[in-house]
């Protein structure tokens, strides 16, 4: 047996056609939809990530606003800087690039971001709403939607199902946990600590691999009929890129997503659907 | 063999001495400590609460301020009331009874709170901070640190503990879950969809039921070394209050909490807790 792949291919052809027509209707009413990014530090991924979300946006007709921040900057100018966003109003999105350099307060810096502006949803506020399953009103993480979006075009019902996520992060494990329980999933989370992890991946319907640990996720604990999610990303010596699951464990179970080409590729576009739940927010679809 | 009784009463009365000490300290230096409570609707369970409350502030030497509206009053009124205590520099904590009338919006008044006057945990902010580990700079909710306090008292330590979590509300199950994963167990939040609860509580080192179904958890899926924390709490048609484990689970079980004298009679003085660490928020010893 082999695996049906979920890659997000399909999925971003789909979600980019959706966005082209908001684009669309919001400039007939006069608005012009803008991102802005907010980078500390010029190299590394984030400077990839940022060009490719730029490239993104200006193929489907969003402005985008690139602010570069030398890696000395002080948390008083970066603090500045958000707070000129968040009183512009061209600008719809705010994306801060983490992480920060290490001498800025990451937390404070974050929570500067006006909620109905972060697209990113790493406000307290965007945070509280998703725990307190107000997800209309909520800017969420859009590593965890990822997640969602890929289990969902598997057509298997999470509702009732037992999902192990295995990483307990504030970026994908933590959130992922409690948008699945809203859907009614029996979620176990595991992390380091946890004893038995072999036996609960057995006993799962969809596991969730979410840790940075290249093959943490054997192919020895998987079996037919599961859903497994791979939002691991590691470079390995040879440069090649891999997930948290063993290679062949497409032999094994029934759906799995690629890496790349899976969690990761659909990141851009859950920000830009983000970028126009945020424009409904800001026009007073919401309180905040 | 029978079960440990984690009672709550020994506990009571440590944290009443340091709350004392904290009196004492704040008056000192200037600073009366008082809590507001507002109540819309001056009957049913939150009379009664209110009203135990005011007892315990005042035989601890703190202020009480008692905001009861008519069930009739209007969302305005209700949020006139909690901008008033926000400016009001003498009340440094405001405890909005919950339920609200029906024609109220809830989510709406609870976010009006200053999150560092909340000593119920219950603003998006505090939220917020409880999901992303921030637990310095949060107030939590009661319920949940009082079955976190109780899990403690039996002096098992949680991590690499597998807990099943029973009830995902958010007043318990939800806000428990991320408490008990930040402190590396192993947690499964079951639910009405949950396939395997009687195997799942099985397996579980821990088992935290707050569903408030009476006698849900049965006696049959527990064994010897468990911790089990009933938060239930439901009344018999006999008048007698019970929680959500089935009678007899003290002859199995390692630890219990009774109900009366377990998770519920530990919150007021997790709440006057709180009210000391809004004292130290408010006085700058955090952002919000």
């Amino acid at each position: 047996m082999t695996a049906t792949m979920l890659a997000s291919k399909p999925i971003v052809q789909k979600f980019k056609e959706g966005i082209q027509k908001d684009v669309e209707d919001l400039k007939l009413k006069g608005t012009e939809p803008m991102l802005a990014t907010v980078i500390a530090g010029w190299d590394g991924p984030s400077k990839a990530y940022a060009l490719s979300k730029e490239k993104t946006c200006h193929a489907l007709g969003i402005n985008f606003s690139l602010n570069v921040y030398d890696h000395n900057v002080t948390e008083d100018r970066l603090l500045d800087a958000i707070a000129t966003l968040n009183e512009d109003g061209s600008v719809h999105g705010i994306m801060l690039e983490l992480p920060l350099p290490k001498h800025i307060d990451s937390y404070r810096v974050t929570s500067a971001i006006r909620p109905n502006k972060d697209v990113d949803g790493i406000t307290p506020e965007n945070r509280g709403l998703l725990l307190m399953g107000k997800l209309d009103k909520a800017l969420l993480p859009v590593t965890p939607l990822s997640c969602l979006t890929l289990i969902e075009s598997s057509e298997v019902d999470v509702a009732g199902k037992n999902v192990a996520i295995i990483g307990r992060g504030e970026t994908v494990g933590l959130p992922l946990t409690v948008l699945l329980i809203k859907r009614s999933a029996t979620v176990t989370v595991c992390h380091s600590r946890t004893k038995d992890l072999d036996d609960i991946v057995r006993h799962s319907d969809i596991v969730v691999a979410a840790t940075g640990q290249a093959g943490l996720v054997k192919k020895s604990m998987l079996s037919a009929g599961q859903v497994v999610i791979d939002a691991g990303i590691s470079v390995l010596p040879d440069g090649k890129i891999t997930g948290d699951v063993e290679n062949g464990a497409s032999e094994v179970v029934s759906y799995l997503t690629p890496v790349p080409g899976g969690v990761g590729s659909l990141t851009v576009m859950l920000l830009l659907r983000n970028l126009f739940k945020a424009i409904g927010l800001q026009n007073g679809r919401a309180r905040i």
